[in-house]
């Protein structure tokens, strides 16, 4: 926890309103390929929220567990050909040189610090948990999905304190999205 | 399901980030007397979501369980003097005339219908997952708040279907508060 960091840890991530990041199965269709519903937003945008593409040329590694990096190796092409890419697994074995596989947090900081780090993506629901436990998390982008879905993986779990957080900005997209970001109060 | 109504189910209610509604033992400090963190917010105000101020003034019914009415009664003054409220509640005693106590969901609907009900906040998490699962919500405004709670009561539960919900409007407050409001697709 006195750990002194060289890098940011920054969360990114779409969630539907009712705090879900995955069906049960995993599944994400309901976010990259949302129903056919007119109108999903009536209304304008209005401040600066980061996007993706404000928000992900400015990462040099990403920290996620198995269970995203094997939804990634779905989309087909790599997309993170120019970030360094750590996963946390105990069972995943180093047979992609794409990767840096860890077995536990304490690996995982330790190979940020080799790395030297600087603005670290943390990605996938568990290892969002972890991070944000372990107070290695500086800032938090969520975009609101307008759907509920009733249930599936949540995006945020157990904490045996608050945490407090400032906004830093909101925008609302034209599919209904609320995208806010959020800074870690400390 | 099929049942015609003449009024229309509206939600407004203040949440964490993480989707909680309350701590575990019914708290809402951290929503009402939040902790003095400054600079909540850097962001702007944007479009026009509702407000209490816009939103309070055209309800003329309330529904609410017992855990929620129990609650309003520790504010002290009965803020609801020229509402109807509607309690649902399998055990409370019938001996509050300000308030309407039904035993189920038919019985709060056929009360609505009774009174002739127009504008219906429908407010506490485990009524609003009632109304919600029998498609009663045409409306739902949430403030979600910038802290993280960990812990508590959910404001959203299982859903056996998804809800597509179009964003009507979304602002943010100089408290750190994302305000937006939805309409339940049909």
């Amino acid at each position: 926890m006195t750990h002194t960091r060289g890098w940011t840890g920054r969360v990114f991530i779409g969630a539907s309103l009712d705090g879900f990041i995955a069906r049960p199965d995993g599944d994400i269709g309901w976010l990259t390929d949302p129903a056919p519903v007119p109108h999903r937003a009536t209304a304008t945008n209005s401040a600066e929220a980061l996007s993706w593409d404000s928000f992900f040329p400015m990462i040099d590694h990403l920290v996620m567990g198995r269970g995203t990096y094997e939804k990634v190796l779905t989309f087909g092409a790599w997309p993170y050909a120019h970030k360094r890419v750590i996963v946390l697994s105990t069972t995943l074995r180093a047979d992609d040189d794409r990767i840096t596989v860890v077995r536990d947090l304490d690996e995982a900081i330790t190979a940020l610090d080799r790395f030297g780090a600087r603005q670290v993506y943390v990605d996938g629901g568990k290892v969002i948990q972890t991070f944000l436990r372990a107070d290695l998390i500086d800032e938090i982008s969520i975009g609101w999905a307008p759907v509920l879905l009733g249930h599936g993986l949540p995006l945020f779990g157990f904490l045996d304190h608050d945490v407090q957080l400032r906004l830093l900005s909101s925008t609302t997209s034209g599919n209904g999205m609320v995208n806010a970001t959020y800074a870690v109060h400390r």
